[in-house]
């Protein structure tokens, strides 16, 4: 199994913090050796930082950590394969373009004798159970709205739909963002919090390390966090429901 | 306008020498100031650097100069702005799937005029020329071969009448590739060099770097290199034929 790393915010963060504690589970404080991405949205645009090194020791890691990316959703994985060898076609979050969007998908599980009948619109490059999901999902949403992008509820709804009937193959939490919205649905672990004035100081489960938010935000600032499993020790986590695709928008818990 | 650089290899090679005199042309010894980007494949997973900011200034680039990736494709791109704002979503190489294979696409001209038919299958996410024509591009080669990924030769012959058509709007030298091959289409400016055994030193034009390439490979590494100025000054750069998509496999130039 993998870990998942989601931010959602109001206001353009930066995820140096949580990063580094997230990034010490690749192989640090815990066996998720094979690989690792992470992705911000700017606007529509994305970066994508992916490498099959353990994130413990990748360079790139590195410069995540020590360089604030702004962005309104991150989508972060380290990864413990199951299906598919460890190679960069098979590292997450994995991205494609739908109706004039990139999307980003990230998943933690094991979907067994999954193989969903594709259209070609999106096929896998890979050989991981988790970007057929995320293909299959990508087709499902073009068949549902062949109009192009719904209203992010109805949108919610039909990851609803689709992770009800795709969780049937196994363990099926995932992470999806277009750049507006942040998607989760949670299988089997998936914790989540939400800071917002008055701001404190949080400290590391995995590192060493504190930050006090109140010197670095301003009052407006609200900022979601999701983890498979909380990062901090010092603040309280919720865990999300089980078999639902909740929804995070502009730093908050919308709907789900 | 803008520069592009491309590599394409018989073995994984790294290209921080390369890059380090075309990063310096993004607003150090050059003009192209409105972001860069460089993609990298290995297998076929692709690594996407892309930053908004000037190459001379950006920590991505640094790493990228400083980490050796060693990759058989390598398409790297600095913006100068002509259609649509600086901006992450407008910054090249251009990523989409096709045929369960990652495609990357940059482009260095002015398409004036330019709204092809699209039919939703690829939607542009920003505001540039250029993606318009890989979008159209991709819906091309997929309504062309119907059953699939066709023999490279046949890939090329495509190209060829795609650039043919598009490239009556404007100025479109461009780079394209899949993993496997690199194809390279001259308007204005390209040039090439194809370095294999005896190797020797070569020196960069942008910065006073050399390197003796006899220290870093082996007798049967072949490496094709296709840049919009040539980057050394003490080399042979052969300029490419003007209107015709030339194909490089294995480090040679292998058609058109």
């Amino acid at each position: 199994m993998c870990q998942l790393l989601g931010m959602n915010c109001n206001v353009p963060t930066d995820i140096c913090f949580s990063f580094t504690g997230f990034q010490a589970r690749g192989g640090g404080t815990d066996v998720h050796r094979d690989g690792w991405g992470i992705a911000f949205f700017e606007g529509k645009g994305v970066r994508l930082f992916l490498d099959p090194q353990p994130s413990c020791q990748s360079p790139v890691a590195e410069l995540v950590r020590r360089y604030p990316i702004h962005s309104l959703n991150v989508i972060a994985h380290i990864r413990k394969a199951t299906q598919g060898p460890v190679g960069l076609e098979n590292t997450h979050p994995f991205i494609r373009e739908l109706w004039g969007r990139y999307w980003i998908f990230a998943h933690n599980g094991n979907l067994v004798d999954y193989s969903p009948a594709l259209d070609g619109s999106c096929v896998p490059v890979g050989q991981t159970d988790s970007e057929r999901a995320f293909c299959h999902l990508l087709q499902t949403l073009r068949r549902r709205f062949p109009d192009g992008a719904p209203p992010p509820e109805d949108l919610r709804e039909a990851l609803d739909d689709f992770a009800a009937v795709t969780r049937r193959f196994g363990p099926f939490n995932f992470m999806l963002s277009n750049g507006d919205c942040l998607f989760v649905h949670r299988s089997t672990d998936l914790h989540y919090i939400v800071r917002r004035a008055p701001f404190a100081v949080a400290h590391l489960k995995d590192e060493d390390v504190s930050v006090d938010f109140s010197e670095v935000t301003t009052p407006d600032d609200r900022v979601a966090l999701v983890a498979t499993l909380p990062l901090t020790d010092n603040e309280v986590w919720t865990p999300l429901p089980v078999d639902r695709v909740v929804m995070f928008s502009h730093g908050e818990r919308r709907a789900g």
